[in-house]
């Protein structure tokens, strides 16, 4: 009796996948409109699949072993074909406006002590049909997963299908609450992890690259840690994960730093945990976000071990120095430290130029001032940092202690920072003063060293 | 700076429980108003602690600790103390109407296309600002446990105290997305399981008492399994756990089965699985079930195990029989099989007398037929089965097989079931079948054995 | 082809032990000539089998797979058949003389440079054929567990049968080797640990009784520690183990220790580590000594986890107290501290009534003295303790420092000790000397506190 | 006082290796007069240290400790120092041969009841001196490994040093009692494994070199298995490990079986489990087998897991043959099937050039011919099959049953086994009688395919 609804369903699927639909890659199409030029029994029978995992026919058990199946399914879809399907969530299985509609009417009738009840009523009358079957895919093997993979093909769909917005948004939600930070486990990574979670590493790390193994045995040295976040659920997978040189004295070259062939440092002279790559591992979990409370987990467990070490800071790149210095308007550089140095420049003005060809240091010197007013500076009208990492770490109540002069000198170390990179210093009691007037004032905390360089 | 808040903070709780305030005792009496007898100043404090909590000054990690730390202050209150601490959660941080209102207006007034975004919106207006703080709590060492034990706590309050409904709803919606099913692990319980596991199963076993160490250790013998669904973030803690015997032909009696002196059972001979007991452990828990997947997965694990296995059944109690048969009148009786003949034993009426003293098998012959009578009744105008057990296997798809005689001697046994227990069958290809059958028209499927018995 | 045999060999083995065989129960009668009693078929093919095993035919793993069926045909036997089957091999599988002889005259007609090959040569020839089959009982499941409580019966047999003493002795040989210290692992034992091995520790432990599993729980408190040396092929064994209670000051009574009722110790303030008990746990490694390893494995372990702690001491029985004081004739006890004193009371003299009826304290002082000489003394032409537990401890390095009036008054503690503990510090920097000291000369370290009582 | 000896006695060792040593590399020279040309104190220093740790002073723990630190300076050493280490242990720590005599006339005066003992005391006289060191290493972290690559060494430098063979030996028996099989653990690999287990597989795998980390990856994809057998205190080194490719039908090319771009098999039709690889990981335990029992336990495991697999065979290389066939003169290869058929080639005879240019396929018959010929042959007088692989799988137990063209086209493939591959069939209820016959008569057992070819 099973079986054979599956074959149905499978058909189905088959259809609204293949031939002559190539008109579903129109930008911005109707999905559905175009799901209905299908022969009507073919999207009736999709629906009702979904009808028949909502409606627990049978048992919630034999539900999610039908949501299964429909996940199964999902997994061998094309694009077009999840495009589809995905549409036909986001279109038919929202809300109902009646029940809606009726819920508003109980909650203006209600009484004082009734309002609770009604605003509860209301809520659920809000919640859209289609969470009960999102829910329902955890039942698939690595079903958490599976859901994190769909809303990132999801935001990958929605810019040219806006009607997949409100589905995303729900599973959103939905992921939002079952990744709560309290949920997750902190987890050191090293050369004892699974080869499973070892690989994820090289394919998320996002702010230098992992050239090969013997690349990422050298980052879990002894010398070295990492740390991530799991979900209990998805225990191969880093959520978020941060890289840890321990070294003496602030670092100020990432290449030196991840050199493979350096010696192993004396872990019993480190004084300092440099904090020299953090990575957001899923594309899914955008908008929830785990990286303030990664970093403080991890400087205490780092106290812990090490009671030794002084100072917490990172070597980070400043991804938009080079983008904004060569997009703000001449007049607007005039009044900047370094502005009228660099300018004064013959053309063509280049960063990457001046750190070979500049024997007097005057161009080193007006780039690194530049550099710090490029991080000292907010978008107009907010306390938000012009840098992306630069916002981060402030958040986090970090200082803006160090300038590095041709710190990064790979490709994109290049292109995108002119070279340097910028230490964020993590001084623990200062951290909630810090992070408070950022937020609400925008105030940058600076050391000595980058006022100066300001003056 | 972070500790003086902290003692403010302690010092105000200490006020609301301790010195002349047991009057807060008064059945249903307005918590509230009650706690509105202290000094503003103290409940001020509280709700500025909660505020700061809420408002995330600092950033989200601050926040969090000062979550733990009010957390760790509810743990020390005496129930009058978390009495208010609650009540002030339930009346104070709620939502706020207008909010409500306006998202209301955004709703009727929004095109088509705005509907879905406005239904959102209205959604999130709907979240009762306590939500966030029940959801910072996790971070307490344990956090999710102790959200649980909080509704279990909001659970027996509720009743004297019915403001903190909303409260308890709202931790039952938040508590049944972590809990969902697909985020749970079916964990075999075994004697090579921790101390701290296993105490909990003497600890949680509703159905027939473990009654020491060694009772434990036979439950858990060669011849046994126990299974449990975990919550990642409870890993000490079962949400329900079944224990199950491997035997011969369908088990008729609980004491043989849990007899510690009788030999173990030669495993390869087994061809049936009994259920004989499952048991939820987590009163904070109630009203998100769990048991129809534990049995199914139960099933399905025995399976791969021992391929040998022929039939899955229970061996159950009937909890409401005798209660039912006091209160059930004369004249009803007469209309059911084996009544006449029940009302004719001269009185006093005892099953359990009836047991040692009827030497004919009449009366053990009406009660069963009235047992097998009460077992196949619904409670008027639904589907539902009047014995809670019944209505719970009957729903997961299982059929009344077997009533036997003197089955659980124990005093609950008698007390309660006047001796008897029955057998469910799990017949797997017609568990489908049989659950709708019951769940949409109340059915209830009977073997040849009991349909002989109301004949 | 494999069944057959088995069964030959069950048959023979169960007419090795069933009919008319009383006359085994003799107290060092010959084992062999008794087996030898039995059809000359029957022994034949007990020794048929063991060479099978012993020769290899059809490979390793197929021998081993042999002995494995005749290790599990022993676990079935009486003590009458096992100690038939013990004696067959330690009589039958011994050197081959010849074989030693001629290796013998290899070594003496060796050139120096052949010498050591001759040696090695003659090493084989007199290593019994017996062992070969014992190490090939490893095989059986939980074999190396097999052998240690194989050995546990060949020492308690080996008493009434001296035959069986070579064998005895080639199998600590070879437990010797395969527990080698470097080869177990030191486990912390916790409420987290199994029930497996949890109610070994109930089992095993022998210093002071576990009553129950909550005086068990107690016993792994968050104030208390307990480890365990464990072999990886016995997991779920502890060999020996020690329990450890973090305290303030020296404790001095081990009922007040063990108090369930008594409130947990806050651990942040504790300064010293209690060992409070220390138990072998295999009777079958009799000989194979650990002790002196765990304490100092412990200690380095609670160092790194408790900084703050500052002395490491004992709370141990005078095992042999009372027995001395009483067997000691009187002109003996008259030369030592407290003699005169403890002679003058009158009779009946008996520590435990001291305790009770001396209002003057004067048989207290005696008897405190008197102990004091005793764990101060050795036996006559050795440096070595006549209190067992006084030698472990001293000859590890540690100072007789205390002792403790009324410090164990459980039935044993009374019996045995008097009622008086002794502490043993462990002073880190002092242990090497200390037990240079006490095992070349008898020296033996003393507390100011001792050696006031011994003037 | 610990501190000074160790540097002392890092000087001595530094003195060892250092300054104008040069000479010590002579081959065959004699260690110890090399070392011996060290001033006397220096010499004398090493040997006082050995002693220490020999003479357990201060007790056992603090002996270890020492020998520890003995081992750590060991590692420092170039391989001249550790020559001259181990030739001190290898000359002077052997037995004492006035202690052997007296031993040996307590054996020949010894009454008949006197007889086992004395054969203790005279194998214990025979154990050399520096046994007890070599157990006290076990000590320094790693020390089973320390010890297993101390082997390793000795195995090189014996060449050189025949005198180092006596302590060669000894640890060979150390080692061998430790690593006996029955306290090894079968382990699986995958891709769940440690990274650190991991990377040794890529380092160890010794017949079919592992490329990368994702041939790696693929051979421990859904259809490929690959287990190992772990020491338990080295939990991260493979001993020997086995691959295995679970395929329809038996396998006849290795390419095809490693090549990443293949599918995945369907792993629920495979019938036959190929084992493709087998490679022993620690040249230090050279002597002490373990394949047999790995083959054996793995097809065990199998069976478990996948019940429907119907054949277990492998896919070998032939290392021996083409050098074989190369070095065989023509007269004798007259004899053999295949041979004048081969002969008759014109000159170069290559058979990978052959399998190139032979259009008619009779010089492939030709080899195919010789092939099965020379895995049939054994050495002269002997029972021992010429080809080692074969040896090995034959007195397994297993069948010659097939050989494979151009089945291995690697350069070492075509270099040492002309391209051919042979499968090994083990058929389970054959096994041991197989193995009997081929060990002690030295039949081969051949498929009916082989037959054919040697007609």
């Amino acid at each position: 009796m099973q079986r054979q609804p599956v074959s149905i369903f499978e058909r189905a699927f088959k259809k609204l996948v293949s031939g002559g639909l190539e008109s579903v890659g129109r930008r911005g199409s109707d999905i559905l409109s175009i799901a209905e030029d299908l022969p009507e029994a073919d999207i009736a029978i999709v629906k009702e699949w979904i009808d028949d995992c909502l409606s627990e026919n049978g048992g919630q058990v034999e539900a999610r072993k039908r949501a299964a199946l429909l996940g199964r399914a999902y997994l061998k879809l094309t694009t077009t074909g999840r495009t589809r399907f995905l549409g036909l969530l986001a279109e038919h299985y929202g809300v109902n406006e009646m029940t809606v509609e009726s819920a508003i009417d109980q909650w203006h009738n209600a009484k004082p002590n009734e309002k609770t009840e009604a605003a509860q009523s209301l809520r659920k009358a809000l919640i859209p049909s289609r969470t009960a079957l999102l829910k329902q895919f955890n039942g698939v093997p690595s079903g958490v997963k599976f859901l994190v993979d769909m809303r990132e093909e999801l935001l990958r769909l929605r810019k040219d299908y806006p009607q997949l917005r409100p589905l995303e948004t729900d599973l959103r939600d939905l992921l939002a609450t079952w990744f709560d930070i309290g949920l997750l486990q902190l987890e050191e990574i090293s050369w004892n992890s699974s080869g499973a979670m070892l690989e994820k590493l090289i394919a998320y790390e996002a702010v230098h690259a992992i050239k090969s193994w013997s690349d990422l045995k050298n980052r879990l040295d002894f010398d070295r840690r990492c740390f991530a976040f799991i979900h209990p659920n998805m225990p191969d997978e880093p959520l978020i994960f941060v890289e840890v040189a321990l070294v003496n004295g602030l670092a100020d070259n990432v290449q030196r730093l991840l050199d493979e062939h350096a010696p192993t440092e004396d872990i019993d002279k480190a004084d300092t945990a440099i904090f020299y790559s953090i990575s957001n591992a899923q594309q899914g979990l955008a908008g929830i976000s785990f990286g303030n409370f990664l970093i403080k987990q991890v400087v205490s467990k780092l106290q812990v071990e090490f009671p030794q070490l002084k100072q917490f800071a990172t070597l980070s790149p400043i991804p938009g120095f080079r983008r904004w210095l060569e997009n703000t308007p001449a007049d607007q550089l005039m009044q900047l430290p370094g502005g009228e140095q660099w300018l004064s420049t013959p053309p063509p003005r280049d960063p990457v130029l001046a750190s070979k060809e500049d024997t007097t240091g005057t161009q080193q010197e007006a780039i690194m001032k530049l550099a710090a007013a490029y991080l000292s500076s907010t978008k107009p009208g907010t306390s938000r940092a012009n840098d992306p990492v630069a916002n981060f770490h402030l958040s986090n109540g970090a200082q803006l202690a160090r300038l590095n002069w041709m710190a990064d000198t790979s490709d994109k170390g290049l292109k995108q920072s002119a070279g340097l990179m910028v230490n964020y210093l993590y001084e623990l009691p200062k951290i909630v003063q810090r992070s408070n007037q950022y937020t609400s004032q925008g105030i940058i905390s600076q050391s000595s060293n980058i006022k100066k360089l300001l003056r």
